[in-house]
């Protein structure tokens, strides 16, 4: 099976006693499908995964399960700091239901592509569920080129979420391990440059993004299949600096659940704790999203959704 | 004036003395034109510029203005190490006929973005004739998104041209200042990513693959103009293992020389010197980038090029 | 209470079914006392805290401070990816008697230094026992001076370790902060430039490498609070190659491992999974660590140690 | 014949019209002898050797010698941007009488480590006069230890001046080449880390500083010949912080003309222009830089300086 399409990690929505909220996060999730998501990624970066008990992320893979009920294609991350949690995580989701696991590769420790291919080689050989690699070279031992040809041959590796944004980077990619795995999944996790990538022949994305318009990503998706590409390009020229102030004034992901809040969802308080005068200039930062995210959304934004109403 | 198409940064043919081969600098110059170089680009990175003298620069100018004969637009890098000898650069090579110099950042000392700012100024306000920006953070001081806003306000810039190879960098300057300035040239320097950032909005490119395989950079170039860019993409797709063995295994720009050699130049021994252990890889990596060659261009290559037989 | 001398961030053993290997752990524990560390330090890098789980790094502490019994101090490392399982560490190691806790910076994510103080204000407001500041930035966010200087403002931010290796910055901290707090400890954990890091006014060090030579780090800090700063270099010039290959030639922490073996300790199988070619290859690199631990020290090495006989 | 001690590489003083005010170069020259500098180092980075034309840089190399008169050793800085230029610096500097003449490794071109030899080789097989390596990273390619010990068997190379400022490595260079070349010259061109690099074996050093409180480092000198190693590591302490705002608040090296100013010297508009927004700025902070000078030099500042008075 190869992954198609926008597949969005999910930011996890926290309640008043910093507990997650589990029904705001089923609200999410139920609003993203409505919007036309062609897939879900619990647990991913923009998901803060890292920053939740392991107990916390098996939830959330639940829910995430229970609500996608099979009409979208559920990919959970795992961010376990070891292989042996790790292998815990792929084995749990997959009784959850998940339709593959995105592991990131070795963190805090940087190990050598000798490593990291025998990392994922044991996890690939254990998991009882397909794994994509996780390549996000800013938070993580990166993956080369050749150790990603040499995991392809394994038949539980199937595919790569790629978060490097290199373009002719995935160009070598889909080069060298397309023909030998013509089902293998790419997929960028780097919104500035998803026409690009999907020009050269990536399968989809996982973008952040995907929280605040759903809609804007899916309609990027459907003009590029179309060869539409220059309508696709003037849509993304339009997403760019959204994408870009949502990173660049705050601490990842605050950015994106601040430009979600404005669709009308409420995350609480972030776990990374931040100090008063960043909580002062979240109120500014925030407000300078609102223009940038007009051009995209024309509909009102900032009433409280809710789709049973 | 807007450039547009693909400009070809000139490799320097040397002697056996070590001194500029002007014939042979002549007859590949000729070659380019006729395999339909959109211009020319002497003394740029590629041209080796700061490991020739002064004099010997002037004088690559001097032959490919004559050479060109006003049939395609000619752009002269300098790489002066300083601001008064660049704009010495500028006037002579005003006089001899360019259409407009592209100016290196500040190299070996790296300076804050306000340098950068003044540095430029100061030469587009006494430049006699237009000029470009070159960013190339690989070798020289980057030149931030918000400077070259800032210089695009200056009459005498009239575009960039940058080798950084980063897309949505590229798609956030083209946002900033296509609007203020339509005129204004946008060129990549990076071979491997040409296709795409043809499809974001750049006029066209300075290759050093140009001096190899000019005709599919120029078929490249329609296919993208004609909207066909599923097979520019392919094309893209065949010239990127060639520009990365050439940039991989040799001294910039000692691959793209080895390559030309195998379609019939001669370019002599490189100014700068090889141990005799890097002569003997030498001939095994040439030999290696011949199946790639192969590739893309059918005709026997190996043969000297003889334009007058 | 200020921290002085050379800390021993203990390597782990596993057994043959990959379990952390007690009776091991206690046997090194022993010798490391015996040799003459001047602390103990589990849960650091070396100790490869982020790959075990909780309840193991609780095991570990626990064993430590048993094995201390009060005769050298015990800072046990948290390396927890989160703030709530941080401070549930802090905790649970206070009860079991540590000293203080050094507390890696956010790792994974990259954050802002504003973040990073947050951070650790949250910590040292709610943690009960000292903290110390733990910077690497091989590994996890930098905690940059500024921020050192006003997180020592709060009375349970004991010290700092420094694993940057930066001479000139630790200079600047001392100059910073010791006006302050001169309480305040300053360690460094690079093993490279101990002496010049004592010179320069650190209180110590906490050093991979004193799972290996112990003695002559010992000897290094006597030598150095003597004022004989000249023989302090002549030995730490015969400690570097040692340092240098136990880091180069494998992967973190395995170097040390090897190091150790020869010291007559049995670590078995590490958790990172390494590949065929790896093993073979360790074998090799392990027998280049005699010679070179040979010159520093006399005793027969590889014969099995047993405290007991 | 190994140098010892600071080596002052001059700051170059400009007239009204921007030429080298040569008057004041040779007031800059006695006064630095007068002071104790152990030797001059004209065309060095900080005499923004690349901002000057050959003829200039000869003319100082000429000046600085005659001011020298065979009282202190001249070592004269290459950075012609090409190896034939180098060489032809070479020649001209041995005839105008200096020591040896320090040449940087390729800039602009970042080259491999063999290429970095066969650069050095063929200019120490063909300069008529001692060279030393100049490493430099920042700024140029960099020189690894590897190849400073492979070029260290060629006579003609007779030292390294590294402005890494890596301790570590220092170290282990004097490891691996003092032994084979017990006449080989270690300088450190880093100031933050001086009494470091003279506790693990430097000679001595070459330093912008040394343009501004060249009493202080020849003190600094002194000091760590006697063996008074807390009393050097004192008054380091204290230059650390004039340092690191000479380089933090300017373009390079214009913090220690600024500071040099305030000792009585005249430098001229510099070669890099400034915006307006920064001639502004350098006013406040070369202010700034008056508390951090005088707790080093308790003698007037800003009167200008007159020797012959």
């Amino acid at each position: 099976m190869t992954f198609e399409g926008i597949f969005t990690p999910m930011l996890v929505p926290f309640d008043s006693r910093g507990a997650v909220d589990e029904a705001e996060l089923r609200r999410l999730i139920r609003w993203l499908i409505e919007k036309g998501a062609h897939g879900l990624y619990p647990n991913g970066s923009t998901g803060e995964a890292t920053r939740l008990t392991a107990e916390e992320r098996r939830r959330i893979v639940k829910v995430t399960c229970e609500e996608a009920a099979g009409r979208v294609p559920v990919i959970a991350g795992t961010a376990e700091a070891n292989l042996h949690e790790t292998l815990d995580a792929c084995r749990s989701y997959a009784e959850l239901g998940v339709a593959a696991v995105a592991v990131v590769a070795p963190f805090y420790y940087r190990v050598a592509p000798e490593s990291v291919y025998a990392h994922f080689a044991e996890i690939a050989r254990n998991s009882p569920v397909d794994i994509l690699l996780y390549n996000i070279p800013a938070f993580a031992t990166p993956i080369d080129g050749a150790t990603v040809r040499k995991l392809a041959e394994l038949p539980r590796v199937a595919g790569i979420k790629d978060s490097s944004g290199d373009v002719a980077a995935m160009m070598r990619l889909i080069s060298s391990v397309r023909p030998l795995r013509p089902d293998f999944s790419f997929l960028t996790g780097w919104d500035a440059v998803l026409v690009p990538m999907l020009l050269i022949g990536c399968n989809g994305g996982t973008h952040a993004s995907g929280n605040v318009i759903p809609e804007c990503l899916g309609r990027v998706f459907e003009l590029a299949r179309a060869g539409n590409w220059e309508e696709a390009v003037r849509l993304q020229s339009r997403v760019l600096p959204l994408f870009d102030a949502m990173l660049q004034y705050f601490e990842f992901p605050d950015g994106f659940r601040a430009a979600a809040e404005l669709r009308g969802f409420s995350f609480g308080a972030p776990r990374q704790p931040l100090t008063t005068k960043q909580l002062e200039q979240r109120q500014l930062y925030k407000a300078s999203l609102e223009p940038l995210l007009s051009v995209l959304v024309p509909e009102p934004t900032r009433l409280p959704y809710s789709p049973e109403s």
